[in-house]
């Protein structure tokens, strides 16, 4: 199978298009090594730098990894990129019921699995919040950016307050698609406020040891945020 | 700043981790244009090809895009790879509890936005299956293969009953590890039966358009092979 460059792709894309291919189609196991460099050129009709270049590519999405001396092997057969281009082409909606998602999960199981450093965690990022309020309960001027940080603060601790590993990789690099979705679509100052009160109830299900209630408090307080921003959006 | 290859890491990936590590630190804003390959190749004092590979691995990681005349753009400052590599020092446990918070979520938009074709999909996923099976109400030997394939179906067809985008992306990246992890990890026949009652369960919420009950009925549902999973894990 000769490989053609098509259009202004370069060829190194299309055999990183090809190998994909056959990583999804299952043609290469999950654990077992690929072709050689050598072979997989000879098979593509490319040059071995092509082949290593393409290689590389995938090496750093995670689908693939390669052992000095052994070889190169497959990961995954999914590509981690495919999510990412589906975050950005989803609207602010969607991605915000995505991060609903996690955070209920996660306070679910922070009620059940937290210590009391994460308590601390939670609650000092409240007090701090809770320093920069003014007498209205809202942050004073020009504090909104810290004001944030410490919301965020607090997010962060009940993911990380579930002890999954899976949950708070995704949702680290997700909580960054989310600030930065919303800081492209809305103007900061067209952003719904943050309610002070409803952070403590989440903290409170959570020390509690209740996961329904920990969900229940959670969504209470994102879906919030969620109808202002669909309520922004349909305005205009 | 002049790189060097650290040992058998090659020069491309240092630059590749120098780079990431200028947009994670936010020195280049999202939407803003990252400096030419000739600024860069003098900047990190490499050659402009090392440069240009470097830039390649980033846009298929979906952090950068490369517009033809105009330059490269950044995307994101957070890289999917990262989850993937989160997902892969996970363990089984952990990866099923972040697929119940996918599905937990869907099922509960499933419920408020299914069309009449969603539920039609879920109802022939689910006769398909009863068609396999046997007095006991087991899948028949020999036709476990096309009766995972239903059931992976009919998960599908829950998700994309949600019309969420981001949650359709991610839950179809994820399904795939979830199944590849087990798959792994497990046997195939020591993997928890699949009850077909509880399906139903499932699908009859969705189509009385109540959230809470189909949010229950997919976590009962996901529970049992969590419950099977973690007892399996702690048996050996």
């Amino acid at each position: 199978m000769a490989l053609q460059a098509a259009g202004r792709q370069s060829l190194v894309d299309t055999v990183v298009e090809a190998l994909r291919s056959q990583l999804a189609a299952g043609e290469w196991q999950i654990g077992t090594r690929i072709p050689t460099e050598h072979a997989l050129a000879e098979q593509l009709q490319v040059g071995r730098n092509t082949v290593r270049e393409a290689v590389r590519v995938l090496v750093h999405a995670g689908m693939l990894r390669s052992r000095q001396g052994e070889g190169t092997f497959v990961v995954s057969t999914a590509d981690p990129g495919d999510i990412m281009r589906g975050v950005q082409r989803a609207g602010i909606r969607d991605v915000l019921e995505l991060r609903i998602a996690l955070e209920a999960e996660a306070a679910r199981l922070a009620a059940e699995r937290h210590r009391p450093a994460d308590l601390e965690r939670m609650r000092a990022a409240l007090d701090a919040q809770a320093a920069l309020e003014d007498a209205a309960g809202q942050p004073a001027s020009g504090s909104l950016e810290l004001y944030a940080n410490h919301d965020i603060a607090f997010h962060k601790a009940v993911v990380d307050a579930a002890y999954n590993t899976a949950l708070t990789a995704t949702y680290g690099w997700f909580s960054n698609s989310v600030r930065e979705a919303l800081v492209t679509a809305l103007d900061d100052h067209a952003m719904p406020k943050i309610v002070h009160g409803d952070h403590r109830a989440v903290l409170d299900a959570i020390a509690a040891g209740d996961p329904e209630a920990a969900e229940r408090a959670i969504r209470d307080l994102l879906e919030k945020p969620k109808r202002a921003v669909e309520a922004l959006l349909a305005s205009r």
